[in-house]
């Protein structure tokens, strides 16, 4: 540059450590800078802990009453936001025992009788996640919900079927949506199986060995929500299946959006012509304001990258550790908070857009029965009536999609004697399996896209899903 | 180099394609080359499209006889290698239905009758993997078995329990073996899952749309062992879930066995000494007789590489295609054959390895003491006896500590003085918790290293896997 | 299954092992599997050896010949299919070192001085990569130059330019392909890069520490075109960063391709009809003969799946290994060559779609126009002749494209008057910027689509390309 | 729970956007939380285009002066945090441009001339990761000299030199800590070869197509530092390689940094005892403050997988596509950032546990003997000497080897006579080899662990850290 100036200059890099060791120890140390998004299931942990303690006459009926009252106090702080976190007290669980004791003083002290950090964060995070399972699971079911709505008003609605982006045979556009609710099905029932799986109470593992207290872990699991207690202490503290299951199940729930996504940025393009999103869903230009730029359906495409990094990059923080506890697992937050959010952000966008596109209905059925889509019906028709064997009625079809393709017209354009010309047990009951409608129509076999199949699909996903929600 | 010599120059990369465009498409396009260890679930899924085909009259006995027999000709021609597998027919579909139109003739033309290549191969896949799982499943069931039944040996076998790979609190070998039978039945866990969510058959969605034959895919799915038809033939064609979570599955087993693996390592070297492994799982080396060199545990603990690598594969391959089958998903064999052999190779080498591998107690009895190891038994005595509260018994604990290590002592060599000195309220009970022994018998909580939890776990995971078995 | 055939049951997954331990470890050790790939390597590399041993009197003249005879004779025996590879030898520098010993006897055994296999195995494993690498570079010269030549021929094509898949401003289908000739470009920089810091020889580093034997290093480099030796025995048998800088180049790379993949399959697609293939990089259907799918685009776009796969594989093995060799490295080798073997596939299959395909000019000429592409154009002539701030003439632009919309017409379709009652100082010359042919003229900035620009920048590639060749 | 409270009840995931599909597209859409740190980026961008404006005349000299003065003005704003970021305005570019409208009027709204945000963002980001280049570029060579200033210091230290953990040869701690030196040094080299590659300027590429301004754009690239304009316009709107290559190279840096990070912690374990870190990097336990946990290395060991995520996250964004710009771009600049910052923070902590860490030269030394490590010295003496061949050298000493096994003592401890009994050769003057000083001091061959060789690389590198510093 010609021109210097101090305030656009590279910020110094290699300079930012100067303060020293202590300095750099700290900032890669820390956690309270993400961690702190844990302080709702940290005080959960610890209300259901301390009832544990009294219970068991570790602690005093008073000294019981004292925590729960003081921790009630720090969630007001919390959530009001004048709690004050400290980076000196390095996360979320240092932060608010310490902010205990200081509200109620000695009691605050017993607290971590029996208990240590190792089995405080895996209960802590296993919560959280737990909880974001439960909100993941119920934005598919949302979206599911207008997917299947919008099958349901679609299920006769023809459009090209695609193998390979090439026009194959015609199917319905509400079949097509459908599709997507089966996957996410998949993904919901994955996201219900990790639930299940990680729904055991670590606390009282304490730091890898279990304690010497009389501690009771059914209650405290039972006041936590959770199943049962773990089962190894060892493997209690340094176990994060459950992030690495919940990461996997989203990943794939990931790829299923980008898919989706990817239809709607190609059906939307001006070639294809199939839907159109409103402006809530895209962006447009200052200089061409017929362009609606499907901006929303790129960025959901586009989630599957970080939510598949976040995944790769936990499980390859995990490999190798020795056991139990290592500081390399302080690292398995961020990558789920930031999954979560994407997936959660995809859900929302991809359900507004469902909700919000316009099907161009005469586009779609022009080219569904293009390029010879009902050939295969034909072929059908051959084996069905004639009984002529399945490979050769591909090949008596193929020689009149040659003939339609020379004479420039439709299959059921050809004349009946035309047909006949290559096999002569053609008659006229041909021409009936030829069109859209009727190659539609026929497809009844299970899961088939025939509309009455599509119709009926629809409406029990409708019916499950109410009585889901 | 000085010396030329055609045999070693650099094979003709970019000459390789010389023969034209044809070569490189059928190099390119061919997948008979892996997919023919499908050839098993081909043949079953034929057989049971046959069957069906009878049933509802699109066949005869008689035809259905032919092809059934046909079919198990076949199965003999490639189990005893006589079977020649043509790169010309490209795949293993069109191999075997090929093969049998020459040996039964026009029965075997009606064969593909209500069925395409897309619902074809997504069934074989799905059979295949259900068997790999199967297989799988079996493996793990034996690693837990040896692993319990060793931990059932050395239940109360003292070792030194590590956070941070130093030395925290004594545990028991048996203990720390359990915690990786806790993983592994995670693992299987989610194998089973995912087993159940595949089990849905894809016979009879057709190309993508289903088909107008009157076919009974009830009968077909139940011939096959799977629970249901699947309920959408967009989706059948072109899902690869049941890939991507068997894989996501194996990287997560894989991760767990690096994880043991390292730890083997570990304990094989010369400065823990706490384990040996027979000539069987080390090699050797000419110059050195004594040096026993743990590749059979290397090798496990850089699998999780490779399986890895083919979840992110197969992942990164479906984002964004479009319904329905798109030649992209050819891509999802390789990966899953490879991640398959991977894992069955790891779960077979670490079983050999626990059941082979000598701990030397005397060397884990010895560091299960070293590093003030029982410090937090003193604290929780605190806590326990004279009931000071948890962080101030800390603070007692650390100075303690501190005094011992000036002297250069164990805690338990301070005198009843030295001890009263910083905490009056102490007797000479406490040194009965100072010992390791006492440590290990007192963690009685559930899920403790007390050695008789670990035990009655090992038992009870014995007597559990007996009966799965 | 109603019918029981031993044939098709599962294979016994379990009982692989049942031979025993040995069986396993040589499994899951062995590498010649794999490994015999590197033979020419590891024979260009044993005869430079053997020279610099002569060289410096370690081995005799004779003993030297005798090896450099009995070298190139195996040579002949491996490249003839003669050779007998044994699984018990582990691994190709085994196989080759044991048969040169059975051939010549004495003067065999004294070749593996001052060396091991460790530093062996990653000279070959460099020479290998080297070797990989000049070939994908040829492929991709043979690449940039199939698309430069086309870009030559089409430097004047309009085409419409897309940003979100949404037309945007016309641009030149030549412009468009050289596009990807810079893409190209960088990838061949990196992997010449990558050529450059691998080109370091480690033999002579032995097992990890050197060697007390007076070697002349600079000698046996030199031989095998090795810029130099590498400067730390530890990290010359233990460093991979050769492979993995490779690998994530041809990542790179293959994300590329994947990009000209996706374009190719949407271009073919009905909707879009902007390029055709012919029957060499497509697969039709028996039933529907007009059917071109566009497999070897789909399988070059999915190739980026294993390639991706691959690096993370390997980049995961290399995780926290303590220096220096250790087993884990083995796996380092079958990635590098399936990478290798998709990179090359990949390019093949897309060097020939790019002179096979055939676009349809009236097709994209039609859409280039469409959408009021030229709308940026207008705002741009605001600017320029009536010195509107850029702003103002978005705003202005912006008001005549929603009258032409509303009107059904495009901007050129205007009257004066019309535009004149939204911005006086228009006047006639304004239509003389509203053709896609006057737009893509106008781009005549550096870079810009411009044909004159293009077809030059069309013709530099090709004269450079000529002079790398 | 027992106990109700609203404010521990999990938040409504789903009802987040209850406000609607505008709030989701916002938060889905908005980029300025995160890309606001390309601030001086965008504002030295500016100022260049603006200067070229002017200079060909596309903007007067007072225009030129008044946008001038408003983006420093903007850049005080920002840098002293009084400026006001919106999210309706999206992102970084249309704030600054937004906000100097506003100060200044018309002139701002000619800024925009011949550019869109496309080829800005494409410039700043550009901009920012060479900046960050330089950053990392400058901490490696800090790591490198600390690295470089211990290992001269430790030339002659001996330890043991590990192969499997095995204890293998010695060699000098100094030229271990070289090994890595050499690492760094290839990954400082990606890093400037990524940076020379990218230093090419996207600005007047405008949206896609270039512009038909008579703009200067090697003058902008010169003003931006950069070595020249980009070749073409659509390759530049949606390239991303620069952010890709920039990211795997730090991929393998972090590999790198995760092999020492896992030395470290397996050092200060308490078996092995190799060196000791201060308070500075590790953390004590309240309850054990003897104990010393390495968190910063384990940090640092970990930081890969995020880094590794981050990488694959943007590859998988970019897979397959379309050309120009598409929104999934938008993704680029989190991960960036990520692995920068993880980059940062775990050079700067591995250069601190370097310069911090205190070995324990007995305890290093103890080991470096053991296990029979000379070995290979007495095997090449056999060679040297007698001229044995390698093999046979090799066999005979295994049997002496395992004669001292039987014995229970060292090599050195065999008498003559007994060695004589295996080769009748030997004479005294092979004891002259077999002490570990001595082993050391024999590995001279170019890049072995003789201490003078170590000491002499160690010193050169220095000098050269010097010369580049």
């Amino acid at each position: 540059m010609t021109e210097t100036n101090s305030r656009l200059a590279n910020p110094q890099w290699g300079g930012r450590f100067a303060t020293g060791p202590a300095a750099i120890m700290a900032e890669i140390n820390a956690s309270i800078g993400f961690d702190q998004r844990l302080w709702r299931q940290d005080i959960r942990g610890s209300l259901a802990h301390a009832a544990m303690l009294a219970r068991v006459g570790l602690l005093t009926a008073g000294e019981e009453k004292q925590i729960r009252d003081g921790l009630h106090d720090i969630a007001e702080e919390i959530a009001s936001g004048t709690f004050e976190f400290s980076s000196a007290l390095e996360d979320i669980h240092m932060n608010i025992e310490a902010r205990l004791s200081d509200r109620i003083g000695e009691a605050g002290k017993r607290l971590h009788t029996a208990r240590s950090r190792n089995d405080q964060v895996a209960t802590d995070f296993r919560l959280w996640v737990r909880d974001a399972i439960d909100g993941i699971e119920a934005q598919i079911n949302a979206l599911m919900t207008s997917l299947a709505t919008r099958a349901h008003a679609y299920a006769a609605t023809p459009m090209p079927g695609f193998t390979h982006l090439q026009v194959a045979q015609p199917v319905t556009f509400g079949h097509h949506l459908l599709a997507y609710v089966e996957m996410l099905a998949r993904d919901r029932g994955r996201l219900n199986d990790a639930r299940a799986r990680l729904n055991e109470c670590p606390l009282g593992s304490a730091a890898l060995a279990g304690t010497s207290f009389p501690i009771d872990r059914k209650f405290t699991a039972q006041e936590l929500g959770f199943t049962r207690p773990t089962a190894n202490s060892l493997d209690a503290v340094s176990d994060r299946d459950f992030a690495l299951e919940y990461l996997s199940a989203l990943s794939i729930l990931a790829m299923h959006l980008s898919r989706l996504a990817e239809e709607i940025v190609i059906w939307c393009s001006a070639p294809f012509g199939f839907i159109r999103l409103s402006d809530a869903f895209t962006t447009g230009s200052s200089i061409m304001p017929q362009k609606r730029n499907p901006d929303a359906a790129e960025l959901v495409r586009a989630k599957i990258g970080r939510i598949t990094g976040d995944f790769i990059g936990l499980l390859t923080v995990m490999k190798g550790l020795p056991l139990a506890y290592a500081k390399d697992t302080q690292e398995d937050k961020e990558p789920v908070f930031d999954a979560t959010e994407a997936a959660t952000l995809s859900l929302a966008a991809m359900d507004g857009m469902i909700r919000d596109m316009t099907p161009d209905q005469g586009r779609m059925r022009e080219l569904a029965g293009a390029g010879f889509s009902t050939a295969t019906d034909l072929a059908d028709w051959l084996v069905r009536v004639l009984r002529v064997p399945f490979r050769t009625a591909h090949h008596v079809t193929g020689r009149l999609v040659g003939m339609a393709e020379a004479k420039g017209c439709d299959l059921s354009d050809l004349t009946l004697d035309e047909m006949r010309g290559v096999e002569p047990g053609i008659d006229a009951s041909i021409f009936s399996v030829l069109t859209v409608e009727a190659s539609l129509a026929s497809r009844t076999s299970e899961g088939g896209t025939a509309p009455i199949n599509v119709e009926c699909a629809a409406r029990l996903w409708l019916e499950r899903l109410e009585g889901d929600a």
